[in-house]
């Protein structure tokens, strides 16, 4: 699993998420920054400025039986994809993908308002516009989602307007860093939380166990 | 994981195809067979026959954590997941969904033509139609299926189609009983193949994994 | 007509709704009760219960020139028409198309919210979701709805919101009991107004007439 | 029932068509021919000439409950909508929706190549592309299509490239004056065959008992 | 460039509107007014009324290379296309292809809100909704519109929701006569804002240039 | 116009291309090469290694009304979206949306099969599925498609079989070079020819002159 931005906190973070999902017998788990990243991926130039360094950072790697791209945006999915024979999952797709098999109709949590124009486009690219009964952002600087309590509150917010007023049957989580709130806001909001890291990890040691 | 239909084979062909995903530390899947269901799953009256059964059995299941109906037509799903406040998965679903995950369009392998429609129908319901490429029967009887090496040079074949001539980036196995072909039908074709039964046990023990 | 509820006094209700359709020279309209049904269809255990106490009915009715299943989730009609060379209508799918003959975009008055994902779904699977203009519960209780003024009343208001707010130019009543407030809905709102069972009749005499 | 052609003997055939649908307590059905129509509505510029003609004709039909518009362009269906508070059946639009109602996918018989682009353009606007099997052209002259036979033959021929090529599970007839084959083309193709004059006629009964 | 109406002030401002894409080396854009047209085209019997003496007008122009209807309904724009080998351009046409240029969803603003749905049954067979944001009606009377101040005043209002409340990119002017006012409205919004007869112009002079 | 490859050939045809584009009193239409791209635009690599150098470019170019990316791949097109407040357009984009205003269905011919997946998820990322008729490739090597008459041949002979077997009723060359065939490649299908350079060029000065 290769986190994007050199944000070595969230990388720490991708470790705690996908724990549960290491096995003695399964697959090991490692979580990478990709040290040339920007400290945070917010815009669209954030995005394509790793594409080929994650495009390198997996050629490079011969051993690896799947991997990971840690970020909502999935940047690089299919460059990364064209440069190994093993599979490579990205976040969004997977957690998007997951929320289907748990709900008619999916809401996602945005960080910020600028970034739903860019996921909704993606959502288009994906052909899955039929499934989303909305996505609402949760506005909120880098500094206050920092503070754990805070975010919880305004997920558990803008969770219940997407349930109610949009009608989601299950919520993805859009962002790599939110792992730690996903069974409390599950727990509160009364439908299926998915958290898109854990969603692609657990594609991806699917794929790896029966080959 | 539930076999809707009442052949014990294919059970037994289910253990076969999860065990890559039974790990120590993970949660333990048990194959069960539906007794009162059909000895195949062929027409829509076998399927609608397997419903209330399948509910019956899942309210019964007070501490299981997830389920899976293994059937390609995901008989009963919505009514098994009113059931329960576990999260239960359909085969077809699953596997389709994992489909997307690793090609931009998916093609299907069909043991029948008449079973096509329903299935086209179903894919419709899921708004997933603009990813898929084709699908494809292999138009053989229950006895010729059981032989596996005629079997899997004919899902060479029709693979080879989905992939040629329907423009798929990766195949779906139609069916529940063909895990074993799995692997080799993907070396011969160059592309993933996804069996859907345990496309699905991946998705349950991500689910379970991260309670 | 098979009314796939065991209340009998919804069967009479089907009756009267459909006499302005029985002509001396067309065919008989026949209404009957599922007796095994459950009083209400609101659940998914409700709509699978029937499916094949339906398709039973179905095959022992030899002689019958067409079908029309009388519950808005149309349940067991896939598998009533795998049953019989006569045709079978289900009263939400024609409801909905001869919607379509009326208006651009139409709304849907649905009994409970929670039957609304239910629809959607079927909606979704019929591939007609672009002419919905949005579906509105009137989230009234039995007991309530047995009382015709009030329902009425209700049926007005959420009608209007449908065609102010949503854009519908027709609406559809979600329910096989509602025939009586068709024509007083019609004239409050001003757009036409869809008694499904109606409309299923409408069709399958449309279908016998012209063998 | 309005023919948008001046062709009489038209005319005299849609009185046969719909003869199967006049019931002595039901509404009366008057088959009128558009005396400004071209002999044949075969191009865009046929179709846009008595769109206006229409318009007049309809609103100076003060005392008629119903109008049908009986050629499979729908020329002049909102225009003529426009100008009554009378319901306005087009029959493309009514043949496709009873169409719905009998199979996933329909196939359409066009008369020329020509008239199928204009058809398809019709299909997306009313939404309904997803069910679309296929429309296959006659490809006859009007000399040809005269004789009876011969065209029987050639409907054959092309309604079974429809279901067995391009999966269509029912049938439309794309033209206003076929409808003494529906029934011959019905039991050779063993699939549904709507013949849409009489589907729209069978809609305007509907409509207008449950005033 | 033709107008459909046979208001000539209208004629006059599209006359202003395309100066400035006429360029000495360019083709010469001729506006002219379509003498038989209702004063303006506000109802669909009004745009019926213009498609055959469109028609007529093509057909006599014979030394056009490129013909544009600047009415936002695009009347006759198919029959125009099937009686001349010169492109036919319509405004509403090629104004939302110009707009799908510049943002992924646009919004459009209507002169009134009984022209909306047909509008959204254009785009819907355009096959373009996915990329809707939005279109909502200033509701003016034609005589204040007239007034340009208050005109642009509430076109800036309407395009502020258009914007804010459903997320649209860049807004398309769904009339005519609207140039003088897209400059000052796009500074005022901060997106793009398409003016649909010079979008028709632009893509017009295209298409010669490269003959 | 910026060429993101570094062939110079290549961006003196775009020179060619746009002269007829050029007028005394239009904007300036400059061409240039992206000196750090790869020779030729083939693989995802290569779009994905232009991104940010275009970024760069157009950040650099402050005194540029609008920015024409000629690579059908449209790299990097909203990231240079994000870096500029003047339009940036693709040819891709400009490409398909002209053919849209010439034809129902547009048909794509690309040079070769492995670009096709990329150009139709690029298609569904703008919504525009359901106006493709076909895209089909011409298979040929760079050295083969350098001389002329060879390509122009099997550009015909393609462009033949998108015309009859797809139903296209306009061609997008799917590549920057070759616009040289445009014209005659539009004289022998009898069908609108769009060369995406042509059209992007022709949108970037619609756009500038109406500022």
């Amino acid at each position: 699993m290769i986190n994007p931005n050199s944000n070595e906190a969230v990388t720490e973070g991708l470790r705690q998420a996908v724990l549960p999902l290491s096995y003695a017998e399964g697959p090991e788990i490692v979580c990478e920054t990709l040290t040339e990243g920007p400290f945070g991926v917010e815009t669209q130039e954030h995005a394509e400025s790793v594409t080929i360094p994650l495009r390198r950072k997996v050629e490079a790697a011969n051993d690896v039986d799947a991997f990971v791209i840690a970020c909502y945006s999935d940047p690089g999915l299919h460059v990364a994809r064209e440069g190994t024979t093993s599979p490579v999952f990205g976040i969004a797709e997977s957690g998007v993908l997951t929320a289907l098999a748990r709900a008619d109709r999916f809401g996602v949590i945005a960080i910020k308002t600028r970034s739903i124009p860019r996921h909704i486009r993606y959502l288009r690219q994906m052909g899955l516009m039929d499934r989303l009964a909305g996505e609402r952002p949760l506005e909120m600087s880098v500094a206050e989602t920092a503070s754990g309590d805070r975010t919880l509150e305004r997920m558990i917010a803008i969770g219940r307007e997407l349930k109610d007023k949009d009608g989601a049957g299950a919520i993805v989580m859009g962002c790599a860093g939110m792992a730690r709130h996903r069974r409390p806001l599950e727990l509160e909001l009364g439908i299926p939380v998915i958290d898109p890291t854990q969603a692609a990890v657990a594609m991806a040691i699917g794929t790896i166990a029966v080959r």
